[in-house]
């Protein structure tokens, strides 16, 4: 007997058991006074957390299809993009792009690391012909556990005229984001990381600059558009069928977030963060990023090579039936991902890193066991 | 965001998401083909967790509707009793039986040890003129912790022709009980324990002994009347209206229990609480059973009193939302009640050993943070 499965991953995230109530609901017409009700209150309350007075629309879809709605309603065939990649999800976002006809230039940062605002600054000062049309910039990399500034990168920006859209399917209600105070163009996110449900919706917000690009966009659309999603958004509707259990599950999860209060809900994913980056460190293992930029969704920890980061992954799925994420493409096998994002408890947390140091003695690593251990439980007993 | 509950309580316990999938379907005719099946079904799966040949009765009811069942259906007014209680459950036996007219005579033991099967000879040996009717004794003692021997306890009663009735409420499916190996007569259970099912069942068995003493019984009954229940199971029936819901949630949990292996459970639990116990002498907090007879069940565990058990579950309850029982009676605020019984994962019980901990230190006890913390961890990793 493994019991349930302690779900610690960058998304999907566990699910409360007051929203998986909310979902088990029958049906409604889509096109009925209930359902008009629900989208009005969720999007007040997704735009809550996007910070912005912009409207927002919500997809029946993954975090991938609102970078493709990005992509679609805000890029044309030819236009000239400027990818800041600082990893998997970097990297994606310039592919959709690349997919639909931009004339992508990638401006990479090494994988851990995140992006330099100057290189940013030097960039788009060399443009003085004004080529770039559009940055896309990820906030928090999952694939890493590396967060941009935002905030930083736009201001690189100055006054060029390229509209900036942020992918933050793994930031939003984790992280601090302020797409109207920052002035940001585009912002996109997901249903399955901090908002504590399942996969399938995603969220695009657009400022009325983004807007105006978009009326002159000649890339094909009928899923994505936005002129048609903000067209059914005055009505209360949706161009067509919505998820209609993820809304009801976004709905609760919209009152449990402002229960909580979302610099609340930062400040607990920060706690969370420094409690379980104290105790890798304690136990001896490197983190895949500096403490400046660590992300508050995840932590990427470098196993040894001669224990192998899937090892460690293998067993702890075996024996405790803990998912944790493996490493990505060029990471793979060298780190594990602990996600402390959404509906997470402390204690899980806790209970991971007591087997995950089981995990590494077993396999020969030196370690005292309990020592890291020992460094979050008195981690949690000084922040409370 | 205090996250869902870590129920560890001796019951109810956690239910396994696959169980709650199975409860989570229609309603059916309670006389129709598909509960017919379902009856036949989970009568033969608890029959084996019984080990016994005899039939059961599953009860719309929680354990003290069992309980009472084995009362009203074995004991007439009048007849002599000699119940045999360690503490609140064996007493609440007692009071059910003199409700319904018995003549008990208590034999009771210190709250925290068990009966001595030596001292049950003695009383029983003294009856020479067979008056004693009915014994009446507990098999894990839910408010201490403590598992008494019942096959000693029915060897010393010897040939004595009193029936012997058995309150395996918190032992069934955690504990070895064997029925019919013991020669015991009747044996009742509750659903809500190592069954992993919400509360709401009860299981009565009983052998030809006791149904012949059944027949002659003279106490008014009717909801717990086993001769109906027993004639309406021959037709895959019930007299009434079972708890349909449950019933599902039964039959996956004896699927379960299945695949795991009645023995594997049995040693799963002394494992859990052998991990418990180490570290709860480690922390140098005194246990209120003896190892000889420690339940497989829950955990006892004595509080100094100028902390009080009450103010730690308090703190564990509002910082992590760890329910743990208290102590009942005069045991109130001296103890606290771990239980590890049913669907509880290993790692939540390392958890709570670490909150426990921290509780303490918070509380001014002389504890060096992680200690029995560690000592959880090295018996898991020495027991894998």
């Amino acid at each position: 007997m493994r019991g349930d499965q302690y779900l610690l991953l960058p998304g999907p995230t566990p699910i409360p058991e007051r929203i998986m109530r909310a979902m088990n609901k029958s049906m409604v017409n889509h096109r009925g006074p209930e359902l008009k009700e629900i989208i009005k209150d969720v999007t007040v309350g997704v735009k809550k957390t996007f910070k912005t007075e912009n409207n927002v629309l919500i997809y029946p879809a993954s975090g991938s299809g609102a970078l493709e709605a990005a992509v679609v309603n805000f890029i044309s065939p030819g236009d000239k993009v400027l990818s800041i990649s600082i990893g998997v999800f970097g990297d994606r976002f310039a592919k959709i792009a690349t997919q639909f006809g931009a004339n992508v230039e990638k401006l990479d940062f090494k994988w851990g690391e995140v992006a330099d605002p100057k290189v940013v600054k030097e960039r788009i000062d060399q443009d003085v012909r004004k080529e770039i049309k559009v940055v896309l910039v990820t906030h928090n990399e999952t694939s890493t556990g590396a967060c941009n500034d935002i905030k930083a990168i736009k201001e690189a920006m100055g006054d060029h005229p390229a509209i900036i859209m942020v992918d933050a399917v793994s930031s939003l209600g984790a992280t601090d984001l302020r797409m109207d105070e920052w002035n940001l163009d585009v912002v996109v996110s997901g249903s399955q990381k901090a908002y504590m449900i399942p996969p399938g919706l995603s969220f695009l917000a657009c400022n009325s600059k983004a807007l105006e690009v978009h009326k002159k966009n000649n890339n094909p659309k009928y899923y994505w558009d936005v002129t048609a999603g903000l067209k059914y958004l005055e009505k209360g509707q949706t161009p067509y069928t919505p998820a209609i259990s993820l809304l009801y599950g976004l709905q609760e999860a919209l009152k449990m977030i402002q229960e909580e209060g979302l610099e609340n809900i930062f400040n607990r994913h920060r706690n969370y963060r420094d409690m379980v980056r104290a105790a890798v460190k304690e136990i001896g293992l490197q983190l895949l990023t500096d403490d400046k930029y660590a992300s508050n969704a995840l932590t990427s920890v470098v196993v040894p090579e001669e224990i192998g980061a899937n090892k460690v992954r293998k067993f702890l799925l075996e024996e405790f039936n803990i998912a944790l994420a493996g490493g990505q493409q060029t990471l793979d096998d060298k780190i594990f991902r602990i996600g402390h994002l959404g509906y997470v408890r402390q204690l899980d947390l806790l209970a991971t890193l007591g087997a995950i140091e089981i995990a590494l003695v077993k396999f020969g690593y030196d370690l005292q066991l309990g020592k890291g251990l020992n460094k979050a439980q008195q981690f949690i007993l000084n922040n409370r």
